[in-house]
This record gives structure tokens, sequence and C-alpha cells, in this order.
């Protein structure tokens, strides 16, 4: 290539970096192995194989890790990135391609991030993380906290530690904040959360006084699980989801996991009188599996074929979910069909009477179970919770009581245990501090790029009332998924929607839509 | 410890090698996580996931491999063992107890076998044995072996490749049949198998000339396969398999792993027209099962936490499926309950015709589901195709016609396709040349243990008559199962039925057995 003045530009390609990408591809396989050994654990491992399960998982880790912050890697790092600044050294007369360029920038976070871990603080992490995750589950039967809290002291005080490896400028929280959500800190969500907090509230106490009842005892009927599950299946199906790269499987919390593009596994829950929970976990799932079945695989391994952050992820699930899940359009197509698998239960229930069902507003005590606006609150509380423990001001032994105040203050009711409180969720006891903020990120986004898809793909609605679910799936693998970490959160979403993370969307799309089933007046 | 001469001998125990057992069990870690992945690519992995599974496989083995040829591991050998000969050095004045004086024996065996290994060849061979494992499951769906020729060729090639660096004395196949039964050879197994079958082949012929004909065919009607797998799951209760620290799933074929003592997995298959097929090979795996369930997890991670060959492993499968799972006492018990389940398929058969059916003998072109009395020359056929690959006598792409013959000349039927010929089993497409003989060697262990076993607990059959099947769980977990290898295969035998393997129990056995069933006058 020749550029002005005649000088000739070499430009670097991955090719390039090929002995870094090669090494980069074993810590992957490494870390896909664990993530199986992770999904097995939730799925099939018969439960005395627990203890021995966690040593596997953080020896996988470990190594791993060794392996990522090896002499070998910083060597590789150092030939092209000022190792101080992650700042690329460009010689004159060389370019790099974007996605090169894009490649060393983010395995430089990923390895100066790692590099700030000693290897034994990481095994000794995801042994603990592991274990707690199995006494979690016990104490979460017996609703007892007091059973866990051991685990979670040992597990805050580990990731306080985290914190002061990584480094901050704010909080400590920030640290753990930026790792699942590269460059969010509490500075910026505050006023963000608080502008949805802000329209969340009132709309929320309209829908209370409102005269409209929206009655969904039907799908609270008997339903029978196999069936469930089957209607589930279908709906991955036709929303693009490739069983022949994936499966669908019981597990006590839904979750999706990935091992390749080419294996990427979602889990879902079944209860036989509740038919929301398998329907919409699934739905939810599988926006998170096409996620990862649409990444590119020539670049597994790299960060160019990894997801970008946990933020735009759910931000996957969420639009399939709701934006999509929970349309009238989507269920003009569906809802024929799911009569036709329960006539008994559903014969008597009218589409327009099932919309309003599935979208009923009602606070409730379980966040997964939430309606799409009581769900942001659930997501608060949370976030001034982990605050408040990673900063130290509260000691884990108070959660409980905590929990319920502001239970009481968010939504107005209060757990009658701690299952349905405090021990509800899985994430503290695997370590996910400053991961649920990224669950209302996810539904800002998920409106945000929806939006822009209905702008660019004709007659979107139209499509989805036929059931014919692949363009949208085609559109967000082309926009989103196929570029992994190409670009920032935040450029991503720009690129996608000319604009970066703009509440708005979500909380106009929110008042329309409840505003109409509530049949709400203007403000 | 005071010695004749009034000088202190000091003992040292495992405590004195605790930085090499450390070692070894984070290389017993990455091998469990291997094994898991294996695990689920034969139960639940989707097809697509097929490649990127033979990656992540490959490179945990090549990490393990590395780790244990180790300058580490060497070093810490090299303290007590002398690395040319594996002799341990005692110094004056000091002594090893016996645990201790076994581990070093048997690592230095595993570690000095894999030091001849090159890293990269480890990783190839088990990258090609996963993926040629898939190509044998495509090949053998479609009966054609031309499908899995080019695979075979590869891993036969590395197969030889792999005996020349582990080094042999006559032939190559002995450096591949001492991976799987420690110290065995051809010139060893020649004479024994010679011996087997010039008992085997005329009891076979003067079953065939008996006028007792056996009617199977109730065997052979619907059996619903959720029941089948019901009882199957019940049998291995009764048989003490933990299912605490133990799964039963399906699979192509039925296998058993272990990734730790707390997590021992088995499988089957189910055919609705086939009642022994799952109840058989669920018998046969609990058997191998309750092997790995009795190791000692104090172990874990060092040889004596391992099982000791793959023959005495047989010994267990082959005792439970055959010895107890084919006995007139175990059916006295198990049939009525058998009936119950499927009182209308077997309702009119009586307890001695059901014990007639299950035990008729009939060359058959599947060795998995060959009688006790043909199952052995399924094997000898192998054992000297096997020889014959690996020493380059035969030409792989004249398998089916060797094959064919073969069959004729040792068992008097021709196979009509490859997939009921050549390509039923899965053994060579894993690499597993040497493997076969361990079956005909745990046939003839399985007989010798189980006589002893009737000589030491009291009113066995009596017990088993009544469903009483944990005295000897508990006998073998004892005898055999809880040393793993603190003793050769030899050693051992001789320790339990004080001689070292003898087919004479065997023979004599299955001659009475079915001297009886087939109403056979004297020789």
């Amino acid at each position: 290539m020749t550029i002005p003045g005649g000088d000739t530009l070499t430009v670097k390609t991955l090719k390039t970096v090929e002995d870094l990408t090669t090494r980069l591809l074993e810590i992957q396989r490494i870390n896909s192995a664990a993530a199986l050994l992770s999904w097995d654990q939730e799925t099939y491992m018969p439960t005395g194989g627990g203890e021995a399960r966690a040593e596997q998982i953080s020896t996988l880790q470990g190594i791993a890790h060794q392996k990522l912050v090896s002499p070998d890697i910083e060597r590789l790092l150092a030939a092209w990135i000022d190792s101080e600044t992650g700042e690329m050294r460009d010689s004159p007369g060389d370019a790099w391609d974007e996605p090169s360029r894009s490649l060393l920038r983010e395995v430089w976070r990923d390895y100066s991030r790692a590099k700030k871990l000693p290897s034994d603080f990481v095994v000794t992490l995801s042994r603990e993380c592991s274990l707690a995750q199995q006494v979690w589950a016990e104490a979460k039967k017996a609703s007892n906290f007091a059973m866990f809290l051991p685990n979670l002291r040992t597990i805050l005080s580990l990731k306080r530690q985290e914190a002061q490896y990584l480094g901050y400028k704010d909080s400590p929280y920030d640290a753990l904040l930026d790792v699942y959500e590269p460059g969010s800190t509490i500075a910026a969500l505050r006023p963000l959360f608080a502008q949805v907090k802000a329209r969340l509230v009132p709309l929320l106490q309209k829908i209370q006084n409102s005269s409209v009842q929206i009655d969904d005892a039907a799908l609270f009927r008997s339903f029978d699980v196999t069936r469930q599950m089957e209607f589930g299946r279908l709906v991955l199906m036709a929303m693009g989801y490739d069983f022949e790269r994936g499966r669908l499987d019981l597990s006590a919390h839904p979750f999706t996991t990935s091992f390749h593009p080419t294996d990427v596994r979602v889990t879902t829950r079944v209860f036989e009188h509740d038919l929301q929970s398998c329907l919409f976990s699934c739905i939810h799932e599988g926006g998170h599996g096409l996620y990862d079945q649409g990444l590119d695989t020539r670049y597994y391994g790299t960060p160019l074929g990894d997801s970008v952050s946990l933020g735009i992820h759910e931000s996957q699930s969420r639009m399939w979910e709701n934006c999509v899940g929970r349309s009238r359009s989507f269920w003009r197509f569906f809802y024929p069909l799911l009569q036709q698998t329960f006539p008994q239960q559903l014969g008597a229930l009218d589409g327009e009477q099932f919309y309003a069902a599935i979208n009923r507003v009602k606070p409730s005590m379980i966040r997964v179970e939430a309606d799409e606006l009581t769900y942001n609150l659930h997501i608060m509380l949370r976030f001034e919770i982990e605050q408040d423990l990673i900063e130290g001001r509260t000691n884990p032994e108070d959660l409980p009581g905590i929990w319920n105040r502001k239970m009481e203050e968010y939504l107005g009711i209060v757990p009658a245990n701690d299952a349905e409180g405090v021990l509800q969720d899985v994430h503290w006891s695997f370590g996910a501090f400053g991961y649920f903020p990224t669950y209302t990120l996810g539904n800002l986004y998920s409106v945000q790029f929806y939006e822009q898809a209905q702008r660019e793909i004709p007659r979107l609605e139209e499509k989805i009332t036929a059931g014919q679910l692949m363009e949208l799936r085609r559109w967000l693998e082309q926009k989103i998924h196929r570029w992994g970490r190409m670009f920032t959160p935040d450029h991503l979403a720009q690129r996608v929607t000319g604009k970066s993370l703009d509440p708005e969307p979500f909380l106009s799309y929110v008042e329309k839509k409840y505003g109409e089933i509530y049949r709400l007046t203007g403000s």
C-alpha cells in the first residue's frame, strides 16, 4: 500500500500477532474446560462430587491464570504495547488494521488485570466460590442465612482483597464493576439509576392506583412439565437458537454458558404451577445463547471471539424476553400454538387477556420472576447493598434485615424468609459483586437496540406477527454478536444506534406500553 | 523404632513424599477434567461441538503430560529412585513403609513411560483420537468402513510411533499391551488364550450339538424403555452403587468413568426390543463403578488411588455381570421383581426358563452382546488382528475382509455389513490397541476372585438369593478396590486368591454351568 509522500505503509494484521493468539487459544481451551465443569456442577453432577469438583475447577482456573500472566505473554505484548500505559507503540511507516488494534487493546486489558492478581489468590478465590455456591444452595433450601454467612464472609474478604489488587480511584466497588462492564463506575451508574428510578416509581404508583385489574390466575394452573419444556424448545428453535450447537437442560437457576460458538448451552427450570417461569427463562437464555452462537469462530480464544460486556449480553436476553417475548406481535403468532398445547388451561383466555396477564405489574419477592418495571428496583437495592458490603459499611450478618427493609422501601413488600429474601440469588456465592447493575444496563440497552432494529428492518413487527424471528436474529448477529470485543460497549452502542447508552428509549417504552395496558392518563 | 544392633530405623512414609503427591494431585485434577469432557462428549455434547472439544481435551492432556514429565517431578523422584533403572535407593538406616514404596514404584512407571513420549506427540494423538472417534460413530451409522479408513490409518501410524517411543523387546504390540495390563506380553497371552480356546471350542461344539433348545424369544418382546432404565437403576442400587456419588446416563456405548471416588458415572443403552442390553450393561458398568467408588479418597491423585489394571477392572464388571448377574441365585430374588415390572411380556416365563434364556449360547456378531462362552472368541480374533496391524503385517484397507474371514473361522458366522463387523467397537478409534485382551483376562480373573469370595463369605449364595449383595461389594472393596495400585495385578491376585492368574476356575465354571444347562454328558 502506498501513502501520500511515496512511503510504503506496512499494515500489521492478526497474522502479525499469531504467536500471541496461539497462546491465548490454549488459555481459552482451559477456560472452556472449566466452564464445562461448572455447567456439569449445575446440571448433572451427583451431590457427593462437589468438593472434588471445586478443586478441579480452581486448578484449571489457576493454570489459565498462570499462563495468561506468563513471561511469554508479557514478552509478546511488550513488542507492541507500552506495558505501563497500555498505549500502542506505533512505529513510523507502520499501521495496524482494526481487528489487531482492538485485539491488542483487549488482551492488554485482560493481561494487566490478571497480572495484578497472584496466582494462588486466583486459585483460592475460585475454590472458595465453588464451595460457597454449594453451601448457598443448601442454605437456600433450608432458608437459613446463618448457614451461608461464614462462606459469604470469606468471599467478601477475598473480593475486597481483589479490589485492592486491581486498584481503583473512588471506590473498591468500581474495581469490581469494571470486570463485568468495562468502564462503568459508581459515579456513572448512580445518576443513571436515579433517572430511571425517578420515572419508574411514579409509573408504578399510577399502575397500582389504576382501576385496571389484570387476572393472571390462568397462568398458575397445572401445566405438564414435559410439554412446557417442549414449548420452550419450540420457541428457542423459532428464535434461531441452533440445537446442533447447543442444548437445553434443567438447573436450579437458568443460565447460559459457552465452550465455543459450536457448543453453547442454555438451562431453564420448570414448575408445574407457573407457566411463565420455564417459558420466559427459555426465551431469556435463548437471547444469551444467540449472542454466544453468533460470535465469530475464527476469533475463538481471542477477545474478538468473546462477548463485549455483561450489560450488552443482558441486552440480548432482555430484548428477546421483553421487547419480543412480551409483545403483542410475538403472541399473535405463538399464542394459538400455546393454547393448542394447553387447551384446557388456556382455552378460555383470549390473546389480549394473555398479553395482559404476562405483562401484569406486581411487586414481588423474586427478581428473576419480576415484571419489566419492578425488575429494576430489585437491581437498585442490590446495587446499594453491594457497595455497602464492599466498602465495609455493612456487616454481613445484618444483611437479612437490611434486605427486608430495602424491599419494603423499594417495593412495599417484605420477604417472609431468607429463601425469598437475601438468599434468592446465586451471584454473591460465586463472588459476583458488581454483576447486578449490568442487568439494568441490559434493560436500558435492550430497548435502545430494539428500536434501532425496528428502524432498520423493514416491517419487523409484521414479521414477528408471522412468527418470523430470523431476520431479527441476523440483524443482531451482524450488528452486535459477530464483533466480539472489537469495540468497547460504548463504542458499540454508538455504532449500532448512533449514541451512547440512553435510558430514554426504555423509559418511554415502558410508559407507553404500561400506560396502554393499565389505561393510564397522561401525567 | 529400634532394630537389632541398636541402630534407629527411620521409617519413611507418604508424608516424606508430600511434595511429590501435591504435584500429582494437580495432574490428576487436570486428567479428571479431561475425563469429564470425554464423558460429556459421549452423553450430552451437541454434535457441532466435536471439533472444539477434541482440541480442549488434547490441550488438557498435553498440559497433564507436560506437568508429569517436568523437571520438578524428575527432581523429586530422583531423590529416591535411580532414574535409569527405577530401583529405589534405600539408604542404610532407612526404610519405606509399603504404601510409599508402592507409590514410588508406580509413579516411576508412569513418569518413565510419559517421559518417552514428546508432549506434542501426546497432544496430536489425543486430538486425532477424539476426532477419529467422531468419524467412527458416523461411519458406523453409515456402515461404511471406507469413511473411517483415513482416520484409522492416522491412528495406527501414531500408535506404531508410540510403541517405538515406549520401546519393547519382542513386538511393538507388547509396548501397547503393557499400558493397559502392566507386565502382559504376547508371549504370555498367547499360550493362555490357546489353553482357553482349546477348552472352549469343544464345549461350544457340544452345546451346538445338544438337543436342548433354549427359547429366548420372550426377551425380545417390546419392553418400555423407561421401565428398563428404572429396573437397571434398581439393580445398581441393590449392588451398592452409590447414586450420591454417581449417575446413570445413556450413551451409544456403555462405559464407566471416574473423576474422583465421589463422582463415578456409568452409562448404558436401551433398546425397546432387547431386554438384556440395558439390564446387563447396567450390571456390568455397575461392577466397574463399584471399583472406582471403592478406591480410597485419601489417595486420590496418586497411583494408590487408581485402579490397578484393565484386566482387574474388567474382572469386577464381568463378575457382577456373569458370576452374579447370570446366576440362578441372583434371579431367584430379582426375577419376580422383573416379572412384576413386565408382567405381560414375562408372565408366562418361569424362573428356570428365564435363567436358561439369559444364558443361551449362540455365536453372534456383536461382542458386547455375546454370551459368556463365545465372548472370548470375539476377543481372540481382535487380539490376532491387532498384532498384525501394529506389526504391519495387515493393511488397514483389508480389515473388513480379514474380520469376516476370522468371524467365520472362530464363530461360524459372517457379518452382513461393516457396522456389525469391523466397525462395531469404538476402541481402535480412540487408539486403544492392546485393550481387548484385558477383557478375556477379566473373564478369567472374575471367576478366580468369585470362587475365593464364595470360600470366604459365609453363605454367599444364600445371601444373593435373598437379594443381599452388599457383603460381596464390601469383600471386593476390602480385598481389591481400596488398594489401588499398591500391588501389581499379579501380586494382587496372589494376595486375594493365593495364586497368579489361572484360567482353570473359569474353564471349570463354564463347563459345569453350561454342561448342566445344555445337559451335556461327560467328555
